[in-house]
């Protein structure tokens, strides 16, 4: 048992230069976890001689070469779906080292492909860092919530668009302006696409959604909407009647197959994906009989990212080597999407229309057409021939009906900006 | 691969039956998760010719035969600190076989024991359902909140006592009401005791104190305070001050040892653990710089205990076979318990005294003496002469100052029942 594990590193940013500080700080109490030294063997990063808190030792330049080298595991921190991040990981595998990885496209993209190259080899892919943070929502999926199957996921996956949505609310300001204020904070990209774009939540969610269902990672069969068209005049209207709006990453099982989305939702106010703010993230699945279970924590950051990269090398250390999403790869069965817009929910409507005599029975019958049937309605009374908001909730209602029904409104010449509809998401 | 993990099961109440409905309809995917068949070769219980909703095979009439027989786990679910259940686990372990229980109150006792034991053998033992029914706070805290050691854990992991608090907020009836009604519903126990009088929290609160502080659980040095003084008025004036009460169980690594107790806390409204209603259980651990983790799920119930007890199972099949509280159990540390009342928080407390003139002054100047300075203060009117209730909210106090006070203020022949006092719990 004294042998020690090594490491080697590719990548020395935030999660890395954490994971190699955390290991060099607490190096006595993480060897009486993990049963035996954890020693780094490698390091490779894009730039040696940057300042970084720590001492680079053991360096290489290509980190294809540590694949060669004499690590046991290989975290692989590059980022990136295809590229170097792959070609690292297989040789890894290939050459025998286990694979640790926060890298979500790399996996919601070759997930199954590493997870039965790396069982054909004995050795173990890990990600607990790719998804929701330090949250052991892997773990928990991979390990714990196992005996009754799990019927729906849904998870606030993306910190920067919760931080955006949060402060939306709080400041009553544009996406345009909050976004301009997190990037100068350092809270946001510079280019700030794949998060607030919804990119990155498919990537998370896809990996929950495999592990959940036992799944090979799908991409293509995710709608996947962003946040760039939620307005300060939406988050209120919400707030009116009892909901907060949060993007969340969505995975269903239903009677036609499966359901999976990136989607902003309203959220009734008071449950627990509801009052998630900031830059947290948090999963609420419900595993059938077992029921609803929740957790929250920190989305990103070097601590929480370094935890769960140090929790998957312990595991690995101990010798817990199962599977990399619960069940032998061979068994990941392919997804069978449910049909698009077959999902049925609430909704929340906003319609900005001139305030003209009949628009609201224009929109009422295409609604009606449809048999898209309304629950409530507020229409704000503004100064006459100016822009008005009229907003409905509706009753459950297919997606596809409403969507039919939005696009012969957006063609009437009364209503002058694209109709918004947000899905009302129950705990 | 393909032996099977031998499994008995001593006990076949809620949690077994459970287990065994489980492993008998989901073993294709059980096995698939487990990488090996899960085979039941023997069962015992109180009375076998109970009906039980799945046919008993394998019987045996004394549960400490199972020790002797071959399965290679038990699964101990007689329950009690001593007795049966404590001679069937050492015999299990002394004869090489796993175990796994959901008995906390053995493992509150003899926790430390039996994991070195166990550990001597190259041998699991594993309690997940031990601790807030199918929340996975055991595996968590022992695999994956690793990197950063915990400073907090603050728990609601008593089901009856939350659902009769939550019942007590709705209705406004008296603790002695809704206890009653939960007992005809099935809710709480013929006799309460453990439940609301704090001690089944106690033996939770043990264990996750172990795992997260890598030391022998301790009953010891724990005080322990049950829910039963808890008034319809302390609930009312908790909502108007913008609080809740729950009874916690708290362990915090202070400055001056470790402070763990279990005590009905005013918790913020608005935070997670504020929110949590009826029979759920939650657990908020605080891992240093990796911030604090929320978890949420069902405390008690068949399918989310028997899911823990199955991951358990799944676990050991794996051969995921670490030490029981995470580090070796002769690493395991002795508590070091914190001075007791040293412990610093703002306080709750309320007075039922006579409406007659000089009484506030009285109880103002025993609270001055001993250095208690209060924040904010309701005094409610009544008839003149009938007895009043005056409440204060303190500013961050030592509890052992707060409780001299009141121990003065109980003497004075104006106050005409014992003071309440309740800590406040920040997030």
């Amino acid at each position: 048992m004294t042998r020690p594990l090594k490491i080697a590193f590719a990548g020395l940013g935030t999660v890395g230069g954490g994971v190699v500080k955390a290991l060099q700080k607490r190096s006595e109490i993480l060897e009486a976890r993990a049963g035996r030294p954890l020693e780094i063997v490698g390091m490779c990063a894009r730039s040696r001689h940057k300042s970084r808190g720590f001492e680079v030792t053991n360096w290489v330049d290509d980190p294809q070469a540590l694949a060669a080298g004499d690590a046991d595991v290989i975290v692989e921190l590059i980022g990136g779906e295809d590229g170097p991040a792959l070609a690292l990981s297989e040789a890894a595998l290939e050459s025998g080292k286990h694979v640790v990885t926060a890298n979500k496209a790399l996996l919601a993209r070759h997930g199954a492909h590493l997870a039965a190259l790396a069982e054909s080899k004995g050795l173990a892919l890990r990600f607990e860092a790719a998804v929701a943070g330090g949250i052991p929502i892997v773990k928990s999926l991979r390990e714990s919530l196992i005996a009754y199957g799990v019927v729906t996921v849904r998870g606030i996956l993306n910190g920067t668009c919760n931080y955006i949505l949060t402060q939306m609310e709080a400041t009553g300001r544009s996406f345009e302006e909050v976004l301009s204020d997190a990037q100068h904070l350092g809270y946001a990209e510079a280019d700030p696409t794949l998060d607030v774009g919804g990119g990155d939540t498919a990537h998370k969610l896809a990996l929950l959604a495999g592990l959940a269902f036992g799944m090979t990672p799908d991409l293509d069969h995710m709608p996947v909407e962003g946040i760039a068209h939620i307005s300060p005049e939406d988050i209120a209207f919400a707030r009116e009647f009892g909901y907060r709006i949060k993007l969340l990453g969505i995975a269903k099982a239903t009677a036609q197959g499966i359901d999976q989305r990136v989607q902003p939702a309203m959220v009734k106010a008071g449950t627990p994906l509801a009052d998630v703010d900031g830059a947290f993230n948090a999963v609420m699945a419900v595993a059938n009989d077992a029921g609803p279970f929740f957790f929250e924590g920190r989305g990103a950051g070097e601590a929480p990212t370094a935890n769960a990269v140090i929790a998957d090398l312990v595991d690995i250390a101990r010798g817990n080597m199962g599977p990399a999403f619960g069940i032998p790869a061979h068994s990941l069965i392919s997804l069978s999407p449910a049909p698009a817009g077959s999902a049925v929910s609430a909704f929340y409507l906003r319609f900005q229309v001139l305030d003209v005599p009949g628009v609201l029975a224009e929109i009422a019958g295409h609604l009606a057409k449809w048999r898209v049937s309304i629950e409530s309605m507020i229409q704000r009374g503004r100064a006459p021939s100016e822009a008005v908001s009229i907003v409905m909730i509706t009753h459950e209602t297919k997606h596809a009906d409403v969507q039919r029904a939005l696009k012969t409104i957006a063609l009437s010449d009364k209503v002058i900006a694209p109709p918004c509809m947000i899905p009302m998401e129950a705990r």
